[in-house]
């Protein structure tokens, strides 16, 4: 399961999306040109807590994912999707794609995947939800649908 | 349907949740003290951009949030919880409670409603998910099993 930024603009975003796939052992990719940086330095600075431990690849341009994706379908997730998102059929080998905080998705890439797109339910009057929390909404569902997380026990209650 | 926070300390993690519940059209419950200060000023500053259009109350004190609850059994959202998240039935009357971002829940809450606790899977090598996340994904959960979303259309890709 992977978990796809397209150009992101917040390190805080991007930092607990970090932190949820590392959480849920997904992989995230990182597409640029990004405005911040990724050094060892700046990630601590940003708090980005779990970097290390993340598995990630950062792709310098669009161009570069693209190639990495081959003929693959990402599953776009969009204000415009088509499928509600927990009715998307999930596989393991999913990649699931989000667009940057300001601009979303290039309009491009929403007409060629709009079939394998997906959105939240947004009855309320704004505009859009925070991207880390639409980010880990769907991924955790996905990880779900995979069957991915089926063996997981959480930790008894101490004392 | 309702979130309550309990005393939580990171204003951006009550800003986009407060952001998820005007989406969601669910209502917010801060349990202070609080740390920080909700002041039209205060808030504006903290860039909580949605925070007029909440609907939303603050109880100064956790006495207030049990009366306000009554014999209403709130659901927990913890790593200890019983369930996982997307199997617990919600309803429409649900109360789902979150922790503080450093010491969670009183343990004697715990204790009280272990049977109404979830969990969200965490097979990886974190301490915990962003509250904000947690509380996203929970919350979308939640308004999904009851029922609440089932009428939301997107809107349609424009061009």
């Amino acid at each position: 399961m992977d978990l796809a930024l397209y150009q992101p603009q917040i390190p805080g975003n991007t930092g607990t999306l970090g932190r949820m796939c590392v959480g849920l052992r997904t992989h995230l990719h990182v597409i640029g040109p990004c405005a911040f940086d990724f050094s060892d330095r700046a990630v601590r600075r940003a708090g980005l807590d779990y970097w290390p431990d993340l598995s990630w690849t950062l792709h310098p341009d669009p161009e570069s994912f693209l190639a990495w994706l081959g003929d693959r379908q990402p599953v776009l997730v969009s204000k415009h999707g088509r499928l509600r998102y927990d009715r998307y059929p999930y596989t393991a080998d999913s990649v699931i794609l989000l667009g940057n905080e300001v601009r979303g998705l290039p309009a491009a890439w929403h007409q060629r995947w709009a079939e394998y797109s997906v959105h939240l339910p947004m009855p309320g009057p704004v505009r859009s939800f925070n991207l880390a929390n639409a980010g880990a909404i769907v991924l955790c569902q996905a990880v779900i649908t995979a069957g991915l997380v089926d063996d997981f026990v959480p930790p008894a209650l101490p004392g």
